[in-house]
């Protein structure tokens, strides 16, 4: 693992890290903030999950959640939302191929010698926190935008026991239904449907749910609402009686603005559920 | 004026704004956060200027100044830092031409023709946002990173009873004795240092001071610290008996991640002077 750069930031440390990833068979980069509280002993995680064009960086830099994450003394990882490099396999469009991951296993071609970004972050990149760094990997959460957002959810339901908590600001909700998940579910999985529903948080909501709280946020103008499917997801946790709250926020869109403004409520949610025990 | 763009952020408004300057005879952008609180009459103002190579856009989006600005009830407005366009004067360093106006008015060709950030600055854009946004213009106060640290400072003393407050995160503090400020004072204004001197923030507070509360932090890991001289800023500080208080941040840097870790300092300083009477 190499480091990229540190900065000392609200009291503790905001690295950026490079290591060769087995899973994504590629060179990888992720942030990690360490609050203060650190340096006397391991702390708890709250996992970033990034949308659709994103890096490591854009959270890192734009969402404001260093501050918070300090007050509470949690740890906050950024990975990146794919894998990289001149020879991963890509596309013109912005929502396929880098930047666009989707947090699956891709099975098709081109995509499967590269697209594992599940096992990434289900797997790999955990352990490799655990072992070089002073993380509570037995008091870890889950956040993410957009596609990040479904990551957060889809992760969280899959991983029974792993995370305390989950919450998704903007998240795809529903892909097997939408224009923003039929494309890369068919284009990393193939035709196979029953594959699909294993990646559809609203699916997944209904079958299984999650044992702990969920908190999700989506703007009344958010210009992608209809690809996200707020409702679907929303109506499966009435289906289910899942602990969740569910806010439409009034005025506010899809862009950090939106995301940077609910960040203390997030972070303070998965606190109180990180720190219950 | 054009609007660019606006996005709902803290219970307030971003937005981005274009407009032709005739200070600097071409197209100008600014940002300006209003909250919540302008919809119901003007509310006061805090200025940050920022620095070199930046446009009106970094620290609206990494600075985290939203947050505690809609707490406090504060407008933000985030100028550009120099003239652009293709017709615009430019030099292939990082810190002379676009990104780097230094926030005076240049006297020596090429720069001459569009480089009037000073005017910009202290005239027009307060005069155009007075005009169009429901702000209160007699409660102003001023903040800026590094280069706009200068600029902040610079302004603050020169324009006595415009500014409440002033602060500064990692300003250029004394220009005329350091090669960030030699070579661009040089550039713009030739050789009459007593021209130069005008813009030097420790040479102002020897001769004018302010008349009001100054604020300044600096990284004590700050990789160009030797190019801002805080030590002159604070000496000519205690020489002049100005009241001020001078911040040497533990381990911090240049990086926004400094920035933002004190920004609601900042923000919360300049909210008292401002609401002071």
């Amino acid at each position: 693992m190499e480091k990229i750069s540190e900065n000392i930031c609200f009291g503790g440390t905001q690295g950026v890290y490079k290591h060769t990833s087995t899973s994504c068979n590629c060179d990888m980069t992720f942030g990690l903030f360490l609050p203060a509280e650190a340096k006397d002993g391991p702390v708890p995680v709250l996992w970033y999950l990034s949308g659709l064009t994103c890096t490591h960086e854009n959270a890192m830099t734009k969402a404001g959640a260093q501050a918070w994450a300090a007050e509470q003394g949690i740890a906050l990882v950024f990975p990146d939302t794919s894998p990289r490099g001149d020879d991963v396999a890509d596309d013109e469009a912005y929502d396929l191929g880098k930047g666009a991951g989707f947090y699956l296993n891709a099975t098709e071609a081109p995509w499967s010698t590269h697209f594992r970004m599940w096992d990434y972050i289900a797997s790999e990149l955990p352990e490799l926190l655990g072992q070089n760094f002073p993380l509570d990997m037995d008091r870890q959460a889950i956040t993410g935008h957009s596609m990040g957002g479904h990551g957060a959810l889809t992760l969280a339901m899959s991983l029974p026991g792993r995370f305390k908590s989950v919450s998704a600001f903007a998240p795809i909700c529903n892909p097997i239904a939408s224009d923003w998940g039929i494309k890369q579910l068919s284009a990393y999985l193939g035709n196979d449907r029953a594959a699909w529903a294993a990646h559809d948080a609203t699916v997944l909501m209904g079958d299984k749910g999650f044992d702990g709280p969920v908190l999700v946020d989506v703007g009344t103008d958010d210009q992608f609402i209809e690809l996200l499917r707020p409702e679907a997801l929303a109506a499966a946790i009435a289906d289910k009686r899942q602990e969740a709250t569910i806010r439409l926020q009034k005025g506010y869109d899809h862009s950090y603005f939106f995301v940077s403004t609910f960040m203390e409520d997030h972070i303070t949610f998965h606190a109180e559920a990180l720190y219950a025990d």
